[in-house]
């Protein structure tokens, strides 16, 4: 390295959670800073809204500044760590323009409004990096773009929201009902008061969508990501999982859809939902609030990335790493690798994918009521793998009480036949109840 | 991007399992790759000791050559996958010499010559980079170089060696011994005629430097890296060790070690031999000839990653990686980021460590000989936190014949404490026999 003398201004966008771990970061490690990206970094002021406010961290009063415009007009790095659309996108905007790298942990704004971000920076040859937006410390997306950057992605499904990970993962372990887990976790501040974006599935789609986008070199918008949450899984669903082999785990999926009859070139498909994974698959023993992405790649094979998806510390060491990638850059000038859109694949709708499914039914526990639902499944093109069925008619049931459980494990299905069959299923007079349609990720 | 007019040059040493794979990509990929780099990448070569040697994969004649140092000289970017020390050192340094970048799978050459290859490179600022010399497809050199570069990692845990991981799980799995599984291990190809460099543990040291030089930013000579293989290990060790809730593995283990009474300041282990895993750790999970390296940082936390260990089209995925990376530099000009020494921590032999260990022992089984175990232990500085004592005499044994086993788990231990410890129970007459002593790590 030569004794560069220039100093490199770093502008830090909010001191929350994230960012006063890294403003602590960025003072008490500046010397190993200064080493690895090739010149010191000096934290210029920290944007906030109100500097008197309370803070967990002891953060230097004069640093603190409630003009972030004037922050960033001087910055050569802006780091956001604010969240939320505005004024995050306006300030993003500003400081690419003049001429700064950006390194953000918003997954909202990137996944809404990350074209136009992108293009941002592409005209002026500066950077994004967002390997905070995804799986806290987890490092993916320098995997995806770099690592794997001779190799083509298959498919990546990702535990990529901590909440409903521990939420399962507890269900799973101590046989708890859903509200139940939830209210704790509210209570320990796993999940907000408001867990709508973490329990309906908001958050990991926004994180599958900036994934996808990665891996297949193609603006994903974020309605085209299909999403189901978790709140309509019981602790009788998860029970019957685990005596079938399964975990239930909430999964971000992006595929590459081969060319087929139905579609004449390659697409993507992008979805959310709650599936059964085999308990021998990585991805099962995930525990508590972790993440992990699982990413199958043509030459690489099966690769994994395990660790803490969220918490303050944590996410503000992966901004940490793309801030010193960003120096790297800035100092060395020339243009900044934009995000890939080369390949601008379409996005498939939901209906079109395949997956196999497990399907639980109670139907009258009499003859040919097996042979009715065979009948429906194999005129709906779905075809059965498994089949289990139990009763559990109590002693003094009369017969027409008599209850009977099926669970029918599926070959691959299309998404649309299956769920056609199921609403046929549903108006079927044998068929009490659909207990559950579930659909197996990682066979 | 700008429509740099641009080529660059890629030589290629080497048509092996890596190599063939590396070429195949680099012409099979060309587009993807050009849109990545920035620019086209051109093979312009391929130097092998002979044109006309058999080959894995179909690779066009013409690019074929045995004058290695006129590829080298004239080309951008050089890839060095044959392995061994020469002629690889001196046509590596050759490459950085023209200023050329280098991408290398070669451990065994960067453990034992590294600090002569990264200093050349950074005399011209040229890069070496070397993805696919540890735990082959997974990308953990740059997680640990840029996407951890603002954090300070503590211990790396690594299941690096995927030949003595598909000994051990399958010893595990099937209750089979050492020697039978290696045989099979040797037929199917998954480990070598002379297996001595993956079961006595040399590959994992070699890897074990690599990661620690990095992860600690010092130089950690080959020499300075504890080594013990896995021939000890057997059925019974095994057994035992899974009704304990433990499994065997061999790990690499890299550890800061702060600094205290008997070292002024932080220094460094790096040490590689099998040891007890609790079973719920992740790195327990790791089956077959996968790899993992489980990484614990001040801020990011526990991260772990996971994948094919081996195979040639797994490696070259790495490879790849880090020729779009070096293009990318070779493009933007500047300063290539070199291996940083900065820390320059000691290392510390084996005997200054501390582990918890679990010994079994063959004890005569009458009165007192607990009592007189117990007290050696205690004399040594030895804590005992867990003991079993199971008799196994046979039904006819006389008084003298009788044998109880006993199993001990130990407080954190000193290592030269424990080994002395042992030493004095072996000699003991009570004591028939020390059956195993192995190091329980991620607890």
């Amino acid at each position: 390295m030569t004794d560069e003398p220039r100093r490199l201004r770093i502008a830090l966008l909010g001191a929350g959670a994230v960012g006063s771990q890294v403003a602590r970061l960025l003072l008490t490690h500046a010397d190993e800073l200064a080493e690895r990206a090739g010149a010191p970094l000096d934290l210029v002021g920290i944007a906030v809204r109100d500097v008197d406010a309370p803070r967990e961290a002891d953060l230097p009063r004069e640093l603190l500044t409630t003009d972030a415009d004037l922050l960033i007009a001087g910055a050569d790095i802006v780091i956001e760590v604010t969240g939320g659309i505005e004024p995050a996108r306006t300030r993003i905007l500003h400081a690419l323009g003049s001429g700064a790298d950006v390194v953000t942990a918003n997954k909202a704004l990137l996944a809404t409004h990350g074209r136009e971000i992108f293009d941002a920076a592409d005209q002026v040859g500066a950077t994004v990096s967002y390997e905070a937006a995804v799986a806290g410390a987890i490092p993916i997306i320098r995997p995806l773009r770099d690592s794997l950057a001779g190799d083509r992605v298959q498919r990546i499904m990702g535990i990529v929201n901590g909440t409903t990970n521990y939420i399962l993962d507890r269900m799973d372990r101590e046989g708890l009902d859903f509200a139940d887990v939830l209210a704790e976790a509210q209570r320990l501040g796993y999940a907000e008061a408001d867990p709508t974006a973490d329990v309906e599935g908001y958050d990991a789609a926004q994180k599958a969508a900036l994934l996808a986008s990665l891996a297949f070199h193609t603006a994903v918008p974020l309605d085209a990501v299909h999403r189901e949450g978790i709140t309509a899984i019981d602790a009788g669903m998860i029970d019957a999982a685990r005596k079938a082999g399964y975990v239930i785990k909430l999964l971000a999926v992006c595929e590459r859809i081969a060319a087929g009859a139905e579609a004449p070139g390659e697409a993507v498909s992008v979805r959310v939902y709650p599936a059964l994974v085999p308990r021998e698959h990585p991805l099962a023993s995930v525990h508590g609030a972790n993440n992990a992405v699982f990413v199958e790649a043509e030459a690489a094979g099966a690769l994994m990335f395990y660790g803490a998806g969220a918490g303050g510390v944590q996410t503000a060491s992966a901004v940490l790493g793309d801030v010193v990638s960003a120096a790297r850059r800035h100092l060395a000038g020339g243009l900044g690798v934009g995000e890939s859109t080369r390949a601008n694949l379409p996005t498939v709708p939901i209906g079109r994918i395949t997956t196999s499914f497990q399907i639980t039914l109670e139907v009258d526990d009499r003859p040919g009521v097996l042979a009715t639902v065979a009948g429906i499944l194999s005129d709906g093109n779905v075809s059965i793998a498994t089949v289990e069925q139990t009763t559990s008619a109590p002693a003094d049931a009369t017969p027409e009480d008599a209850i009977a459980h099926l669970v029918i494990g599926t070959h691959t299905a299309r998404e649309q036949d299956l769920s056609d069959t199921v609403g046929r299923l549903a108006a079927d007079a044998a068929v009490r109840r659909v207990v559950s349609v579930l659909r197996v990720e990682g066979d």
